[in-house]
């Protein structure tokens, strides 16, 4: 056995060629694919692993395997989220890195569409223009001069702020540090959202899900918002909660919402998509299914993004990006 | 009867106030409303008229009203289209101004909202999710480093060219001159058009209508297009051939169109909203009700815009924009 650092991939999902974790990688890192692996020499393998590039790891390891991963030190996703990875699952020593950013384009231009398709009513007029109903009288609105506050100002979001520059739009974001260097109007943390929610013409939800963000978006905050704010939630449903806003496009028809992510999706539940309240038969709502970042260059640029997260840490230990432990499942 | 050049306002549509067409012409003009005018003295006003500022000239004002307007020397209308006024409406030496430009940035977003809509295919996976239909396996599409083609590049195209920008997009159009000082990509003339078509994966409609550019997309042209391309008319649909776009949209289902313009118009035939083939019933194609500058400021900034150039002109009389005459109703 050489002294490489030695990286295992557990799951070659999205089929992209292998010779891009090793083009990333580069010579000086040992790879192996866990499913080349046979069951006599999956333990000493897995003893032998220092990182381990994953999915959806509680479905990929078993608690055998990650017990025989004495050696592991990071833990690099292919997705942006990981609150599908549970926080007790590895060592509390163990890293976490995400591929935060990867797919921040494409799911910043669904963002872009789907505020101008709100403020457009492009879906509700094409449909009553297939019924004969031609809306023309019906009063339409530019999003010039309109205020948009981004909750989550990470990759997604911060290119979002990038997209409608040119809209003349106000830009105003809340992070975790309630600071950016970035030329917006303004940033606040999430202490400051009940104010800054006042002022916001359209609403981006790109937080990452965790303790602090679960079920935020409440009756408390949907009062606070304008009579005609726009509503675009694109990383996860689940800090909205679902009757509040049910509720609230019900009781304020001006409101719309707009949601790339949802509440119960296929693949987490194994079930067909459903939702508990029929946001699809109200005309101030927009969704998508979940399909924003779907785009033919995401596999790839999610395998590039991790593996180089991964190159990056072996190279240089502080050098990699780390995910925020708290965004882990609880 | 005081010396003052005499502007006659022969609609009052819109309900702007009177004191925004009195601002912006000044105190050094004579105003007046049609109809305010007593029968007993309507001949004599129209023959003091210096100009007037129309919305339907044809319907506003009689052929024995445009006899008697011998003073007339400029036409303003409210609209930026000028295709429903007859060429033949007003003496050869009666110049029109139109206020091209004034409502070009709701119509720009409007543009871009449905870009985007296509792209990612807003409606058509929003209709499926409400019928239970979970589309997060169908391919998305990033508008990144597609080449967007701008067929009339005047306020609308010149708009959507600057909210562009930052998408990574590569801009070209094509103008009456074959030539722009803005930072685009390419600019030719209609001659031109065959060829760049090739290139282009989104079509932006925003060309005056005109004996050039009537049906001037028709199947040759279709042919050209990328299997993939998006169509987005927003200016006169007549610039489209009806029938070819259809058998398009049939017979290439990657091929998107998008309608703000339509042939048939309620405010132009009388009718209700109908079309020659049911394109509403495709999965390709997106519908609005021509509704793309309908917001509330739309009224008001085309009053601005039309007083505005009337000043201009009698100020100084080459120092107004001009309609170009090919763009009146032959």
């Amino acid at each position: 056995m050489d002294q490489a650092n030695h990286v295992l991939v557990t799951s070659t999902a999205f089929g992209v060629p292998r010779d891009v974790y090793a083009g990333e990688l580069g010579p000086a890192l040992r790879l192996s694919f866990l499913e080349d692996v046979a069951p006599e020499d999956r333990q000493r393998l897995l003893s032998e692993v220092d990182a381990a590039i994953v999915l959806d790891p509680a479905a990929e390891l078993s608690a055998a395997d990650i017990s025989a991963m004495r050696a592991l030190r990071f833990v690099q996703t292919l997705t942006s989220g990981i609150d599908h990875i549970p926080a007790a699952l590895f060592p509390a020593q163990v890293k976490i890195g995400n591929t935060a950013g990867s797919t921040a384009l494409p799911i910043a231009e669904h963002g872009v569409a789907m505020i101008l398709a709100a403020y457009k009513r492009l879906i509700f007029e094409h449909n009553q223009l297939a019924k004969g109903d031609w809306g023309f009288f019906r009063p339409n609105r530019s999003l010039h001069g309109a205020t948009v506050g981004i909750l989550g100002y990470g990759g997604i979001g911060r290119k979002i702020a990038e997209l409608l520059r040119p809209f003349g739009v106000t830009i105003e974001a809340i992070n975790r540090s309630g600071r950016t260097h970035d030329p917006i109007d303004y940033c606040g943390s999430l202490a400051d959202l009940g104010e800054a929610i006042r002022r916001w013409d359209v609403i981006v939800v790109s937080a990452s899900l965790n303790s602090a963000t679960r079920a935020l978006l409440d009756r408390a905050l949907f009062e606070r918002m304008k009579p005609g704010a726009v509503l675009v939630v694109l990383s996860r449903a689940e800090i909205v909660d679902e009757q509040d806003l049910y509720s609230h496009l019900v009781a304020v028809p001006a409101f719309t919402a707009c949601l790339d992510a949802w509440w119960e999706e296929p693949l987490k539940t194994g079930r067909p998509f459903s939702t508990r309240f029929p946001f699809l038969e109200l005309p101030n709502f927009i969704g998508s299914p979940h399909n924003s970042s779907m785009v033919p260059s995401m596999p790839r640029n999610m395998v590039v993004s991790a593996a180089r997260n991964v190159a990056r840490f072996f190279h240089d230990g502080t050098g990699a990006h780390f995910a925020a432990p708290g965004d882990l499942a609880r």
